[in-house]
């Protein structure tokens, strides 16, 4: 049995303030709700509309009513399965690979995306200033599919953190960057991805040891790239040695 | 003075029937209704909200009150400038550059993202399954950031294309392809991305004559890459030479 209280505390997880007041999470979806019961991060409950589903998720499953998932779900079509989960404690961010480091993506579909590109190139840690959106807004989640689960994803002062790390390169990309093609790429270092409409900003541009960009073809009418496009060319380049 | 009939028809342009009967689609946003002023798409009409621009964006510019603009608008917060367009005339998809040829691409995000990457690597024409989102969807176009105004799309049998056009190479990207860094790329061929959730699909599997993948790094964990990233990673891998 549910208790109203639990299904308030579950409905107020889809702010960002109830998230970090109670440490915990949503994902909907029972492809996504599986695969972060495999991973490490620790769940909480997983509600399952028992109408629809006949899925054993284990000892903290409760079946509810379509009425009651419905309340708990932000999304206009629940799928029938959500689940609540721990937001992982902090680890350090360890520079012994690349780390990629968001300057102010406000976009979900964005951070969501790019948090699926690290867990694909084998990006272990993601840091983000504290005015990157929430990488446990339910959009971002949804864009990540299941990838949070391998990500560690830090909010952090930028500045602050790249200053302490000046011993590898730190690289930005810029619409005037020398081309990324041209680049050799070490086997660490840091790469900043700047805002979606205002790219690396000042202080952080001061930063930067290595402005790399990415060459535009054909005529020049384009403005800028897709910042998620962006991150997955460079993460290639890195990658392809 | 804007009658009732013509906020009736504006407004008719957020679904894609009316669109096709009227041969008109809506942009918003005084950045890409400039751009698209400025290429060769033809305006039927530009709405511009008379409390919040000054705006003159040329002879067919009609200043609406907020309420007739939030009626037209299909944004929940209206940027007080939409632009009507004439849908252009099809022409001939040319062979003589790369193609991009989409399987079932669903995601209006996804499509207006590939749009802008065509735009950026300089890919003038992009062959879309019938079942693939209409790109004049007004979220594809928010995505595109006018670059649909470069870019030619077509609507057509991607079967009928592909055999039409046997004498270029005809890449598919696949989990199991082999790995795209070792591929050497010529100067013209059809590159297929299929749909986000399975894939390309069989009949237009058998067409292909080159399967290639995008390497996964560290453990495999991820199921895949979203469309629009892999696509961004084709393109930039194509054209670096």
């Amino acid at each position: 049995m549910v208790t109203k209280n639990q299904i308030k505390l579950v409905t107020s997880l889809q702010q960002k303030k109830y998230r970090n007041q109670h440490g915990l999470f949503i994902v909907e979806g029972l492809k996504t709700v599986r695969e972060i019961l495999n991973s490490e991060l620790k769940p909480y409950a997983i509600f399952v509309d028992q109408e629809r589903h006949k899925t054993d998720l284990g000892d903290l499953t409760f079946l509810v009513s379509p009425k009651v998932l419905a309340q708990m779900s932000g999304q206009s079509n629940p799928s029938g399965i959500l689940g609540v989960f721990h937001i992982p404690e902090s680890v350090q961010p360890s520079l012994d690979n690349w780390i990629i480091a968001l300057d102010a993506i406000r976009d979900p579909g964005n951070l969501g995306t790019i948090i699926r590109l690290c867990d694909w190139f084998n990006v272990k840690h993601l840091v983000c200033s504290k005015d990157t959106v929430d990488c446990y807004n339910p959009k971002v989640l949804q864009a990540t599919m299941g990838s949070i689960a391998r990500v560690n994803v830090h909010y952090m002062d930028l500045i602050d953190f790249i200053s302490k790390n000046d011993s590898v390169p730190v690289m930005g990309t810029f619409m005037d960057g020398s081309p990324l093609y041209k680049e050799s790429f070490p086997k660490r270092g840091i790469l900043i991805m700047g805002n979606e409409a205002n790219g690396i900003s000042n202080p952080i541009e001061e930063q930067v040891t290595h402005r790399i960009g990415i060459p535009q073809f054909g005529e020049h009418s384009t403005e800028s790239l897709n910042v998620a496009s962006a991150t997955a060319i460079l993460l290639s380049e890195i990658r392809r040695g």
